[in-house]
């Protein structure tokens, strides 16, 4: 039975208390920290589903799946056709714990320093809203999304679609920051954010720091940003400050920013020197490899039937999402016979933009049998959702459109 | 000091119990309905802010104005920059009590009836499910929406901008629901919901129940809607069903649908006849006076220092909010001085489409003063938003610009 949303939050608020912020277990940098973080509540046998850390108790916990307190999925079939995720329902994934809520208590108050810049300074939130505003909505996704989907069962968590989410963000462009003290310092090309998280006493700092390079091209579309979906953002999510880097995957979108450094080399920091890589089947991430950081173009199907039970013959609303990473969306396809055929659906839905993702639906008549369902996104440059997934070490970056393929039983 | 979602929404929870339900007074159809409907909760003498009451206490009770437990509106100084109004920061406006949460515990289950087409039936909210799925964000606004501006004060709710919303919304366009039964039946000239609230006993249903007509032009955009923002309607925003009439005002927006029924003449519910008319001042509704279902171009400012605090002098983005009713946006004017000078504003986020507003921003310098923040805003119909309100007794349609400015302190 389904509750209302009273109800339920109700419910969340007595289940989630004190107890399960306890659980929340200290984390370590880069791909071996995931696993760490992936420590599960304590929780009695039998107890059924993990509930919700009290950081995050105003979630909707029918939408989520709890992995650990640091790492929470949503549901496939928890996906609407909204085009924005609501916050209730986005997924959460931290390196580290979320601050103490006290750096909530005065938002505008909160301090990030800027470096890298002819005229380097501390600026305040209430500094940055004076500055400038800009409203982007962008996919924001763990690395790790489809790490599930890996048969060899990478270490980390074992996300499957729902560590992803189109979320609405406004704050000030970053460059127009950089512009306001003089540009970059000659020979930058970097731009290096460094997050805000309380790091444990006794360990070297750069071995658990979240701080992350991107190239500074990427500044183009960067915002500081303070709103996430019309309101503050949570602390879950990053608040006061988080960087968003449109395009590039959740963990370069540094919560709790303290620290936006222009620089000429990547940070040394280990969650991106080694954190982070697309390594080889069987080897360690190393500065050599790859780092994981631009999303590429992918889509899945949420409905109907994703979550198992069979659904009635007739005429059925296929629907799911795609994104393009850096690029629109173009045209998707959607096969009910596992890729042997392919039809293309209808994006249905305001267009938010390259950076956003697109609803898509396919109507079609299933009549009673077994379906695997699967889409495959064209972007506006003409690259195509890959069969297969990319195999590595840390089950980055899976696009594949069989491992995203549902079976789908019609009775 | 702000508080994090969390805390704020424990905090609801526990000021808005069962006390407060028990203050939801009974309203009656229309106008007089509507004076009704603000009966205020009964609480000791300096208890402070209303609470919300239990229904909607998942809310954040900070960013609202509780009037009466079905009359809450969005606080000036809470709107963001984000485009999308969240649900936890709508307004509310219900001519009767929200039906029991009961009727959300099998929403596909719930049922409407489909008159007026050549093959008339019942579909459950399954059934249009698999009919086909459409998303688009509309304004919603409360027909009296700025009528705390009227010095007459008309009676009603002294809504003064924050009866309204910007909102994505799911489900099935009413015109492939027709289509689907064999179209339209000779001769109707009207789409008319009909609300599934209780009616109270021993009342003429006529005179309570809340049934709207609109011209069948408005077809064209209409939804049966199950999402509101990405997740199942909530219980005081019409969930489990509601029908979203595109430019319309929120009255015609029927909630917990029940009935959809294409007419050759307008209901003679007494909410239809006699409420919500623009009637002389000093008359009461009657059939003969216009009724109130479009929308027109209006816009007003929301910040900064819209809450009466005085800012600091300096640079500043001067934000609010614009829509056009049937028409997008395609200008705002914003002016510092009460509405002698103006410049255009900057419009900035995803154009979410012609029912939606979008956000403007004006970055200005602001000395030491005192200022009249004023917007004006025109749309793609060369429609201007008016200086001055259109008098009428119920206070209805004010798209005043000088009634919408906004004093504000510069130290």
């Amino acid at each position: 039975m389904k509750k209302d949303r009273t109800v339920l939050q109700r419910r969340q608020v007595l289940a989630g208390g004190g107890a399960a912020l306890a659980t929340i277990g200290l984390t370590l940098g880069g791909r071996s920290a995931e696993a760490a973080g992936d420590t599960p509540p304590q929780l009695p046998a039998g107890s059924g589903p993990k509930p919700l850390p009290a950081y995050v108790s105003w979630k909707d916990s029918s939408s989520l799946i709890v992995h650990s307190g640091t790492t929470i999925e949503t549901k496939r079939g928890a996906f609407g056709t909204g085009i924005v995720t609501p916050a209730e329902q986005l997924y959460v994934r931290n390196n580290l714990p979320a601050p103490d809520a006290s750096i909530l208590a005065d938002r505008d108050a909160r301090e990030i320093s800027i470096e890298g810049v002819k005229g380097p300074r501390r600026l305040s939130l209430r500094d940055l809203k004076r500055m400038g505003v800009e409203t982007i909505a962008t996919v924001l996704q763990c690395s790790g999304n489809g790490r599930g989907f890996f048969p060899a069962k990478p270490s980390g968590t074992p996300w499957q679609v729902g560590a992803a989410g189109c979320v609405i963000w406004s704050g000030v462009p970053v460059r127009w920051v950089a512009q306001a003290l003089g540009g970059t310092a000659q020979g930058m090309l970097y731009m290096t954010g460094t997050g805000g998280e309380k790091l444990p006493e006794g360990l070297d700092p750069k071995s658990v720091v979240v701080e992350r390079s991107v190239p500074i091209t990427a500044m183009a579309d960067a915002l500081l940003a303070w709103e996430m979906n019309g309101m503050p953002i949570p602390l879950a999510h990053g608040g006061p400050l988080r960087l968003v880097v449109p395009g590039y995957t959740g963990v370069n979108n540094i919560k709790y920013i303290k620290r936006l450094s222009f620089t000429e080399r990547e940070t040394d920091a280990h969650i991106m020197s080694h954190g982070y890589r697309v390594s080889p089947p069987g080897t360690k991430g190393d500065p050599s490899q790859p780092s994981v950081q631009e999303m590429s173009v992918k889509s899945w199907i949420n409905g109907p039937g994703t979550d198992g039970k069979a659904i009635a013959a007739g005429e059925v609303q296929i629907h799911g999402i795609a994104f393009g990473g850096l690029n629109a969306i173009a045209q998707v396809d959607v096969s009910m016979d596992g890729g042997k055929t392919w039809t293309q659906a209808r994006l249905v839905g305001p267009d938010l933009g390259k950076y956003a993702w697109r609803q898509f639906v396919l109507s079609a008549r299933m009549p009673v049998g077994t379906y695997v369902l699967a889409s495959r996104a064209t972007d506006t440059a003409g690259n195509v959702q890959p069969e297969h997934r990319h195999e590595n070490a840390g089950g980055y970056n899976n696009t594949s459109w069989t491992d995203h393929a549902v079976k789908v039983n019609v009775a």
